[in-house]
Formats: C-alpha cells, sequence, structure tokens
C-alpha cells in the first residue's frame, strides 16, 4: 500500500507532507480536507497559490445558477492571509523554503504548516495552525506565528473575507453590504441568487508580540466582493509574532439561528468565541471531536503496518468532517471537499455509508433517511414526470424537495460533435431500491419503532409503488420487465432487465406486501393514514399480481446470473489492461461507450454487489460461479467497486483478494495517483473502508434480520477490535486469529456466527473459539 | 519622465521589458493591451500566473449581474495555452529563465515575447507572438516556437476556450454548447444572464515540425465551461515546433454577422482566416493599422528624448484599440483594458477623447456622438426619475438605451462601519454640458450640417430643457441657482453654485437659443419636428426668461472664481505634501472625504477646466489669478487632471510648467507607479496626450467657432509636426522654434494665428514667423 501522505508509526492520526511542490497540490488540499459537517474548507495554503482549488461550502445551501442545476455554492474564502516580509510577499516559489512539514491531525481535525523561509539573506520562520470547530460548527479559528531568530523584520499581513469565490466562475451569491464593527469586526453579506439564502460572513483578528496583545485597530480595504484589515509590524530579532484570525458563517437556513438577526446575532458570537485563545478554542472541539466520534465508533487494528489504522482513522475523520446534522441535508458524493458532483446525494450514502452510521451513530443514519422522507415530495414529482406512479428518487438529490437534480447534457461525442445526453438522472433507477434496503437494515440494526411509523414503512410503500408502476408486461412470456435502465455498471447505457434493477425492484414489493400487512393488522391507525395518503388498496392488489411475475434473470448453466439481457452475448475482451489502479478512464483512451456497450466489459460490481446485498439468495457455488465470471471482466474503474468486492472476498475467502481490494480502495484518496483530486474525496469509498475492515474482516452482517459476526481477519493483522451498536447496545468486539471477544454494554443481545446463535446477556460478555480458516493463497 | 517600459532610441513604436517578476505583472498587462476596438486583451501570458488579471472584453456586450449594475462581461479566454516540456509545465519560477523580453508594437499592435528556459539541465527557447486583427475584428491569432539547440525535448501542449472567466467572479455568462467539428474546431456558446446577448467563440490550431504542417487531430478535453485541443510532439535537438492558435468571436449584436447562424458561420469565417499562415495574417492588420489609423493622425515630435514620440504613439494606439466603431457604443473611462468602471463611459470622451477624434477621424468622432444621440432615451428616464425634464445624460453610461448606470453604493464608511452611498450618478451633473461642448466643437471643426440636423441641434434643445427645469429659483435674489451637485473637483460632494456646473448651464441654454432661433429660420421642417418632440414653444420661454438671471459666480477682488459658494470660506492647509505622482488617493490617509469636504482642496482642474475651454470668456489677469489661487490647492489626484493644467499653463507661457504636467500625464499610465493597473488604463489620460502635444504645444484650438493655431513649443523639443482635419480638408502643420509650416490637401482653409487671420488656398501652404516667446522658468 502506497500513500500520498506520509504516516507515523506512533501516532496513527497523522497525515503529513514535506512536499509542497505544485504537482500534488490539489491532491493534499482533498486529502487534508478539514470540516464539521456544516462548514467545510480544502487544505489550501493561506497565501494564493497558483492552481489551487480553494472551496469552502455550508452543507445543504443549493442553488442553481442560470441555466445549470443546483450544487453548493463555493462560498467567500475566510483563510486567506497574505504575509510581506520587508515588503516581500511570501511565496514558496521565490526565495529558498526549508524545514516545511504540513500534516494534518484527523483526531481533531487541526492543519498545521510549518517552514523556513529564506528570503533576502533572512530565514524567517512561519507556524501555521487551524481548524473548524466541533463544538461551535460555525467557528473557524488560525493562528500563525512569524519569528526570525537573527533578523529584524517588518511583517505586513492582510486578511479578510474574500469573496471572489465561484464554482468553476459560476456565481451564486448576489453580494450584499460590507460592513465594520467597532472597527475591528469585518462582515461581508450575500445572498444566493436562486435560491435566496443569506450568508453573513465574520471576522476579526487579534496580533500579539510576543504575547503582548496590540491594540492597534486594523487599516481596513474593500473592494468588490473584498473586505480586509491590514496590519504593519516591526519585529526585533528573536521576537514571535502570533497572528489570530477569528471567522464565523451563519446562514438564514440554520437551524439554531434566528434569519431575521443574523448580521448582529453573528457578531456577537465572534466577539464571545473571540474571548478564548487560539488553544482554548481548540481544546473545546477536541472534547466535542472525542465525545461526539471517537467514543462512538472505535475501530483498532494491531498490525506491523500502521497504515490499516491510519486509513479506518482517516475514513472516519472524514465521514464526520462531511456528514451534516440536519436532515434536509445529506452527505454529497464527494461530501463538501470539492466541487465535483455538485455537492449532490447519490446511493453512495445508502449502499456505501450507511452501514457505518447504523451500526455506530443510528442517530446520524436516521438524519440521512429522513432526508429521503423530506425528499418523498421531489420524489413523486420526479415519478409524474416520466409518467410513473410513487416514490421515483432521484438519481443525483440536493435540497430535498427539488426531485431530480442531474445535469441533462455532459461533453460532446468526439464523433458527433454534437453535446452527449447524460442518462443516469433518467433510466438510473435503482435508487429507489437501494433506499428500501438501507431503511430495512437501520429498522433491523436498531429497532427504531417510531423511525418506522412516522417515515419507514411510508417510504418502503411508496417506493415500492413506484416500482409497480414501472413494470412492463411482456404479455408473451407473462412477465414484468423491467427495459431500458442504467443499473450499477454504468458501461451499460440502455440495458434491459439488469439483474440488479429487477431483483431489488422484486425484493422492495415483497416488503413492502410485508409491511402492509404488518401495520394493517398491528396499527390500523397507521394503515388507514397511509392507506389513504398512497391508495395502498389498490396498490396492494397490483404488487400481489406482478411480484411473483417479475423477470428475476436466474443462472445459467455455469451458475452465472446474466447482468442484464444482452450481456452473456457480447464480445469478450481482454480487460485486465484497463484494471489498473493508478488511473481513472484508461478504458475510454482505447475504446468509446458505444464500443463498451458492445462489449463484456463491467465498470464496478454489479451482479457481485447483488450477491453482497442479498448472500442468502444465493449459494456459495453461485457467489464463487459469479465471481469468477464478473470479477475478470471488471475495471474497477469506479470508487464504488473494491471495497464490494473486498467483502465478497472475505466470504468467499479469499483473503489475498480481500485484502488486494482493500489495498485498493485504501488508496482511493490515500494513494498516490493524482485521479481528480481536485474535485474533492470519495465518500463512499470512506464508508467502504469502514465495510470493508468491519462487515468484511470484521465479519458483522445483518442476516434476515439478526446480528451475524464471522470475522476473517487478514493474514497481516494481529488483532482487530471495532465497536457497534445493535438495537440500543453497544456491542465491543475483540478478534484475534483463533479467538472472539464479545462484550455487551446495555441490554443483552443475540448474535450468529459460523451457523452457532449465541446469546450475550446485558453488559456482559463471551468468549468465542474461531473456526481455523483455510488460507487461500495466491 | 521614467517609464515603466523601456523604449528604443531608433523606433519610437516599441515598448517592451526584460522584467518578468510579480511585481509589475498587472501594469506590464495593461500598458500592453491589445484591441481592435470591437475586442480586447490584457497582455496577460498565455500560461497561467499567480495575481494576473485575465480580461477579455467585446465592446458593447453589456449585462447586469443581479443586484449589480451593467457592466462588461469577462469573456472566456482565448490567449490560454499551457505547455510542458518532458512532463514538466512551463512556469518561469520553475528553472531558470534567460534572454526574456516582451514588448508590443505600437504601429501593428503585435505582442511578443522570448526567453530561454533551462530547465532539467535543457535550455528551451520560446518565442510568442500575437495579435488582434485590424483587419478581421473577430478573428485573434497566435503563434509559438518551441525549440531547443542541445537537447531532444518532448512537448505537451494544452490550448482552447477557457470560459472560467469573471468579473471579479460576478458571473456574466451562461454555459451553452460545446461543440466540435471536423475533429479540430472547438466552439463554446455562452448567453449573457440577464442582456441575453449570444457569444460563440471559436478555436482551432495548426502545429508545424520545422514547416511541416503535422496532420494529427487533437485529443479534446471538455469540462465545465472548458474545452481544449492537446497536443504531444517529440522534437528532435535543433527542430522547431511552431504551433499556430487561431481563434475568433462573435455576438448576436455584431452590425456584420447574421444572430441566427453564429455558429455555423463564424467556424466557416475561421476555416477561411486559419488559410493565411501567421504572417500573411499580421500583413493583413498592419496595412489596416497604416491605412485607417496613421495615415490620419500623423504626430511627428523631434526632441532629444525619444518618450514622447513613444508616449504619443501609445496614445494613439491605445485609443484606437479601445475605440468601438459601432455608435451603440462608446469608449470607456479605461476602454476594454480592464475592469475599472465596469466598461462605462464618463465625460471622458467628451472632454478629453474628443478634441483627438474631431481633428482626427471625424467619422469616429460623430459614431461617439451619436451614441449620446440614441441616449437620449435613457437621458429621459433619468430626468424624469429625478422630476426634471429634457436629457438628463446619465454620469455613467453603458448600453445607450439604460440611462443611468452608475453604482449606488460604495464600500463601508470606516467611522460608522456602514457602507456609503455614492453621489455621482445622482449629482454630478455637468456631463449633459460637457455633450454640448464636443458637439459645438465637432460641428465647428467638421461643419456637419447632417449631424447637426439629424442629431446634434436636438441634442443641445434637449440638454438645454434639462438645465432648465433643474435651475432653483432664488426669490430672495432674483437669481436661478444650481444647488447640491459635485462639479469636476469630486472632493466636494454637495456643492452649491460650482462654478464650471453654473457657466456651461447658462452656456448650454444659450447655444440652445441660438440653435431655436437658427432652425426656426432656415429649417422650418426641423423646427416644426423638434418643436413638437421637444415642446419648445414653452421650453424656449423659460429660457428666455432664465438665461441672463443664472447665477454664474464672478471673479472676487483677487480675480479668483469662487468654486462654489462654500469653497474661498473654507480653511486652507498645506497641499504640496498630497501633490504626489507617485501613488494614489495618498490624502485619505491623512483626512476622510468629510474633512477634505471642509478644506480648501481640489482634485483637478475645476475653475480651470473653464478657464481652458471656454478661454474667451476671461481675460489673461484672471486667468493667471485662478491658475495662481487654484492650482497649488490641487492634488492632481485624478488622471483628467494634468493634460488640463499642462495646456493652460502654455496657454499663459509658463512653459517649464507645462511640461512638468505634460511628463506627469504621460507617467499616468506609462509611468512607473502601479496604480490600479490592475483595472486598465485611463483612457482620458491617452486623450489628454494629443490634447497637450497638439492644443497645448501645437497651439490648435477652436476659438469662436474659428480655428487658431498658436503654438508653445517645449524648450527641448526641435520641431513638431502634426495633422488635424479642418472642415473635411488636411491640415499639416510643421513647427519648430520660429517658423510654421501650414500645409492643406483639400479645400482652402482660414485660421488665426496671434491676433492675425491667414487664408490658406486649396491644396496650398504657407510659412509663418512664429513670436519669438518670453521663456519663463524656474
Amino acid at each position: 500500500m502506497k500513500f500520498c501522505v506520509d504516516t507515523n508509526e506512533k501516532n496513527s492520526w497523522y497525515i503529513g507532507t514535506n512536499d509542497y511542490g505544485s504537482k500534488m497540490i490539489n491532491k493534499f488540499e482533498t486529502v487534508m480536507f478539514q470540516g464539521n459537517g456544516y462548514m467545510g474548507m480544502r487544505a489550501v495554503a493561506e497565501e494564493k497559490q497558483l492552481h489551487e482549488q480553494r472551496d469552502m461550502f455550508i452543507s445543504g445551501t443549493f442553488d442553481a445558477f442560470p441555466n445549470e442545476v443546483t450544487e453548493l455554492p463555493n462560498l467567500p474564502d475566510l483563510i486567506n492571509l497574505e504575509i510581506k516580509v520587508d515588503g516581500q510577499p511570501l511565496c514558496l516559489k521565490d526565495g529558498y523554503v526549508e524545514n516545511y512539514h504540513k500534516s494534518l491531525n484527523l483526531k481533531n481535525g487541526e492543519l498545521t504548516r510549518t517552514f523556513d523561509w529564506i528570503i533576502n539573506n533572512k530565514a524567517v520562520h512561519f507556524n501555521y495552525r487551524r481548524f473548524i470547530s466541533m463544538y461551535d460548527k460555525h467557528l473557524f479559528v488560525s493562528q500563525v506565528e512569524v519569528s526570525s531568530a537573527q533578523d529584524e523584520l517588518n511583517v505586513q499581513l492582510s486578511s479578510g473575507i474574500d469573496g471572489r469565490q465561484s464554482n468553476d466562475e459560476s456565481q451564486h451569491l448576489m453580494e450584499g453590504d460590507k460592513r465594520l464593527y467597532d472597527g475591528q469586526y469585518i462582515q461581508m453579506q450575500a445572498e444566493t441568487q436562486q435560491s435566496h439564502i443569506d450568508f453573513v460572513f465574520n471576522v476579526r483578528h487579534k496580533i500579539y508580540v510576543d504575547e503582548v496583545l496590540l491594540s492597534d485597530k486594523p487599516y481596513i480595504n474593500m473592494s468588490r466582493r473584498q473586505i480586509f484589515g491590514n496590519y504593519n509590524v516591526d519585529l526585533q530579532a528573536g521576537q514571535t509574532l502570533t497572528f489570530i484570525k477569528y471567522a464565523n458563517v451563519y446562514t438564514s437556513i440554520d437551524q439554531d439561528a434566528d434569519p431575521n438577526k443574523l448580521t448582529d446575532d453573528s457578531v456577537a458570537a465572534l466577539k464571545r468565541a473571540s474571548l478564548s485563545n487560539y488553544n482554548e478554542s481548540l481544546q473545546k472541539s477536541d472534547r466535542v471531536w472525542n465525545h461526539n466520534i471517537w467514543q462512538k465508533n472505535y475501530v483498532q487494528i494491531d498490525s506491523e503496518d500502521e497504515k490499516p489504522q491510519v486509513a479506518i482513522n482517516f475514513a472516519r475523520y472524514q465521514l464526520a468532517a462531511n456528514t451534516p446534522l440536519d436532515p434536509r441535508m445529506n452527505i454529497g458524493a464527494k461530501g463538501i471537499t470539492g466541487e465535483g458532483y455538485k455537492g449532490h446525494t447519490f446511493w453512495d450514502t445508502e449502499i456505501f455509508m450507511l452501514p457505518y452510521y447504523t451500526f455506530t451513530m443510528p442517530d446520524v443514519a436516521k438524519n440521512l433517511l429522513t432526508y429521503r422522507y423530506l425528499g418523498l415530495q421531489g420524489a413523486h414529482k420526479k415519478a409524474q414526470g416520466n409518467n410513473y406512479q410513487g416514490a421515483q428518487f432521484p438519481w443525483e438529490a440536493a435540497d430535498p424537495t427539488d426531485g431530480e437534480t442531474a445535469p441533462l447534457w455532459g461533453s460532446a461525442d468526439i464523433v458527433t460533435g454534437k453535446p452527449m445526453k447524460i442518462w443516469s438522472g433518467f433510466i438510473e433507477q435503482h435508487v429507489t431500491s437501494d433506499i428500501v434496503i438501507a431503511i430495512m437494515d437501520y429498522l433491523h440494526a436498531t429497532g427504531d419503532q417510531v423511525f418506522a411509523d412516522d417515515m419507514g414503512y411510508e417510504i418502503i410503500l411508496d417506493a415500492a409503488k413506484f416500482w409497480s408502476s414501472r413494470l412492463e408486461y411482456n404479455e408473451e412470456q407473462d412477465v414484468y420487465e423491467i427495459n431500458d435502465v442504467i443499473g450499477p455498471d454504468e458501461y451499460k447505457e440502455h440495458a434491459d432487465n439488469n439483474a440488479f434493477t429487477n431483483y431489488t425492484a422484486q425484493w422492495c414489493i415483497q416488503k413492502a406486501i410485508k409491511v402492509y400487512n404488518l401495520i394493517k393488522e398491528e396499527n390500523p391507525e397507521l394503515y388507514l393514514k397511509l392507506s389513504n395518503k398512497l391508495n395502498l388498496e389498490t396498490t396492494y392488489e397490483s404488487w400481489i399480481n406482478q411480484v411473483n411475475r417479475i423477470y428475476v434473470p436466474q443462472p445459467n448453466i455455469e451458475g452465472v446470473i446474466p447482468e442484464d439481457d444482452q450481456y452473456l452475448s457480447l464480445k469478450n475482451v481482454d480487460v485486465s489492461k484497463f484494471q489498473v489502479n493508478d488511473q481513472i478512464s484508461t478504458i475510454f483512451k482505447t475504446y468509446n461507450l458505444s464500443q463498451i456497450n458492445q462489449m463484456q466489459i463491467t465498470k464496478q460490481a454489479d451482479v457481485l454487489l447483488l450477491i453482497y446485498l442479498f448472500e442468502n439468495m444465493f449459494d456459495d457455488n453461485i457467489k464463487q460461479s459469479n465471481w469468477n465470471y464478473y470479477e475478470p471482466r471488471t475495471t474497477h474503474d469506479s470508487s464504488l467497486s473494491q471495497s464490494i468486492h473486498s467483502i465478497l472476498a472475505s466470504d468467499l475467502g479469499l483473503n489475498d483478494e480481500a485484502y488486494k481490494f482493500y489495498e485498493m480502495s485504501c488508496e482511493t484518496d490515500l494513494g498516490i495517483h493524482i485521479g481528480k483530486a481536485i474535485r474533492g474525496l470519495h465518500m463512499a469509498a470512506c464508508g467502504g473502508l469502514w465495510n470493508m475492515t468491519v462487515e468484511g474482516f470484521g465479519g458483522v452482517r445483518i442476516d434476515n434480520g439478526k446480528l451475524r459476526i464471522e470475522p476473517h481477519l487478514p493474514a497481516s493483522w494481529n488483532s482487530l477490535k471495532y465497536q457497534i451498536n445493535w438495537q440500543g447496545s453497544t456491542v465491543r468486539v475483540g478478534i484475534d486469529g483463533e479467538k472472539m471477544f464479545v462484550q455487551v454494554i446495555g441490554d443483552g443481545i443475540e448474535f450468529v456466527s459460523y451457523g452457532r446463535e449465541y446469546q450475550v446477556p446485558a453488559n456482559g460478555s463471551l468468549e468465542i473459539e474461531l473456526p481455523v480458516e483455510e488460507t487461500v493463497t495466491d
């Protein structure tokens, strides 16, 4: 495993680098991203750099630039700080740089950057630190220390709010007033063009020489979309200048703010915040990280290599930094780490990230699912627009009420020269099933009957209503088909009867039938309400009529489930040369999409994803046959592919394969290839990292509604310890090569392991001998 | 005189520099601006650089970003070309740079940049050239040659259309289709948000190795607002790669294009244009520069110092590059050289630039005045909005029908912290007089009766109608006053009876009375038309009633005309320390605007401007008294100040003073101070340069409708030759210390010089002995 960042044997919460060259600039910005779920910033330098991608986002503040789909606006920059030493602007390409080091503390999100800048024969030491608070979600604090042991320095600093930010130059914000309070609090107001969300940004500075606070008010300069405070300090040799920047952001959709008093209240909040110094502010945030995150999702890997532990820390850090805690919002495919996918939410949340939250922070999982409940209106809109019924969830979701937000048109076709239609928003329909899958898992893992009654059952019924209207009756064969879709394998743009889509559609209807019968019997009041709302009687009749005649592709004589009607008859090609992990989209240098459409090439787990999600439907021979058939035909040119393959390989006892895909997945963001680093992280890969660790190697799965724990520890790991939540109890699991130790805090639980059922009493524990695994090595 | 650019004794059409450091980057971008009046580009490097200001504008394509006033959109960039040598991106901050030289040919607008880049032990020679065509106004052509004498090179080039441009991050353009034609013509379409102007940008490349055309089609990559062609070439030592980029732009408001066929027609045009190689294309453009510009405005200075000749060449070059030839458009205060003043037109055109056009290219002057005629609708709108009548011309003008486009709010007041109102658009009213002044000059110089009848007279009458409604009757003193205005001196924000405003208002009404009587008598048809349109009978009565009772401040006992009612009673301070030419707005570091409002401090020629424009109204003693009084109280903190002072000093025989202000004015843009270089050139200073040279030193003036030529040659100049147009004839004037030679091509002319009247017969000439001047030196 090769990482782009340095790690530290003694501190698995550390990622860092001594490299300040321009090639990796965007990669480090992405990987060292800072956020608290509400607000997020890429790890750009304080001073402007060529080819940087300076992004700050606030979750959920979607806006549409004219003629474009909605996206998260890139907000005015608060990080900016331009320093001149003896009149020379700090630029790492000028003079010489020594002892450069930049690192991110994954445990509390503090980013530091230190170096000596040798300029005009003076050596100047810089020490930058900054964090986004987990204690006060609106707050960003940064500090720089400047000193020279040998020389006098004149230091000029310019820092403030720089609104010259945009999304690839699409500007969402209309400029509002720029204000100054008490001569030192600077404020910028702004409003989104189309969604009319108000923003208020505030900054104040404190400046010290050798810990003595200077009382000078800044010289303020303002211009279009800019307001800065300017300072000029003379330092003697050996003196240290400490400059602290306190900044905050409030919006009119904040749950914790009065939209009519944003300007005053936000200044008052910043006044209070700036009473604490940098370290005090950081400590408050640090405590919240510990209490809200680390105490809930403990994972400990004992291995010679520290990178697996760094990777799981990184994944959990990034998930915490990118997950909004407001149910009107969800996790973007790239979180709030970059402009890629416009901050939109995909099935990535339900299939790749929700297992983590469902098992460790069910309250967060509930928020994320509530987002889909709030999205029913948009899902109805989408269904109606396509002449379907029920809830057809959008392929890309932003504000939940918006419905589909996938772009309609992409780049020009190289052959025709004309823009190509983007089909995902129209025919990539399995997301509606994926949401039901996540809800069922959540209900099993938590037993949250309140959520089931309030929201969960309704979503399931409404989703099944969509599928029912979506089915196409094939009179000749008396079956219901689903034609012209994109399945998980996005290389096949107009597939008929994609196995994943058809199986999950049928399963949704089966679940809806169960829910219908359950509530009719056990909760007549709820039944009545939903029956009226969803016209359940008629819908139920359709389900019953359709459910057993839905065409679900069966394994062929070799045990292979056809990915779709066409796939198995397509041309075979050697895919191995495109299975590279260090570049993306290499296949498109050889073939275009319509050519790939005619070949047995799969982008990512499709049939294998079905097998992972519904393992009980298929026996081990079928699983192995499909693995043998599809994996060699898969380019894995999607960050969603590796984790599924790793877990399935664990299940199949292919331990080396499992670890190979695990390593590939770890390298999705942390690896040395640059990829689309400028566009942001792969949040699904972060979720996948936890899934591979806890579901794959740790063996945790929900099996017919029951907890199952069947670990497959990698050969290089001495032990694995993790903590999950099962129906309200905390379950701590420790695994080494031979034994598994299960401890429960809270009510007793039941679980299954290798065919045996176990019970752990309330606040009790249990030790199990693990079966000796056959080691299948290459 | 110190210039930021190098000049060349032997070639006064040359400005250049060996400096590629970052401090002057924006200054050189501005000074070496390229344009053809239709299209303009700042002289940024092909490769992106930190702190660059990359701007391209098309005249007249105004658009308003929500909540902002209209401005010229900064358009997708066509200059871009990123080169990698052996995988290393060209960046002048990496490796070493030798023999760097960048220069602009003022005669044909060609910009060149050459250097050797030493990287990874290879020396690579680069030679860039580019121009905007004067032959085909839509066309931009650039070329780069890359070679290494000693080493093999791999060269990767990426070039295309980069729409990631904006105005300080306000984005005007909605993205349209990106297209590809014949695999090598790349196209980007766009449309302004509010004004709905369509743009089409096209690019194609040709690539040669040692003059052999490579036939490879580019690898195309597209993303948001971007479309690029990519090339990869291996060069042997000694081989030269030549890369030519042809680009064009069309808009839906082009007079020479069919708005419904822009996409196809523009590609067809680029196909035709790309049949010529770089040099052929340049020659076509070169010929048009010669024929349309240089043959019409000849100015030759014989002096030891080459800088005066460079300065006048620079001024004429920039005027040609920034003046649209479409009467719906005008010259912005910063032309199309930067985002300053948003491309808006001010009185700068009429008072500072029109003399040049009226005297050298009357057809251009007519276009510029026609713009004001087309602006009558907007001027009516503005008058009505303020409860006035007639045509109140906007302080800032964009699309002529828009009326006032001055912004309403500026930066926050440092004291109150609240945004300050910008008063110019409300009370800086003298622009309406300035337009009438320019029209009268144009009519005198050209005798263009068609313009007078079609537009000129109507503007004069309508302007006087405004002034009549604007006057405030002071019953006590039985006079008409004009209170609460900003005069030319913008330090005084709410002045009463500003001398310049009151005198010119009265003069406008006097002119209108004359026009009224003239057309009533000589052109009854026109009279009838305008009488109906403007309700002239009633208006005329008001004029007659008001005109002699308008309060025009008279000289006091010392001969000083009070700038306004308050000025002479304000506090006196020492202004000399703020009279610096190397920084702007220095006074605001000592005083704020309300303090300055209470002091006898003047920003720029105000009473002295009145005296310059209406020299016959005041005798020499009054002129001298006001010079003595106001000049020491003037900070000259406006680029409009120096040229007026220089000309007036010439008139007063203060030759050293005249030359001092001349030099200061030359340094406005060409000088070494950085100023607001990022925001663009001072077009009025370019006009002022011609005015100082031809009106001041050359002595040309319109005196009671007659041509007057009374030169005052600077001591350091051996001779001055220039050419003007007088009533359709070309007049060539040559001046040395003792004699003046006047040659006429065309009909004979009359002129006055030092109290004598002269006649030059058709196609004849005349030599006059000049009076010996008293030399007043310090």
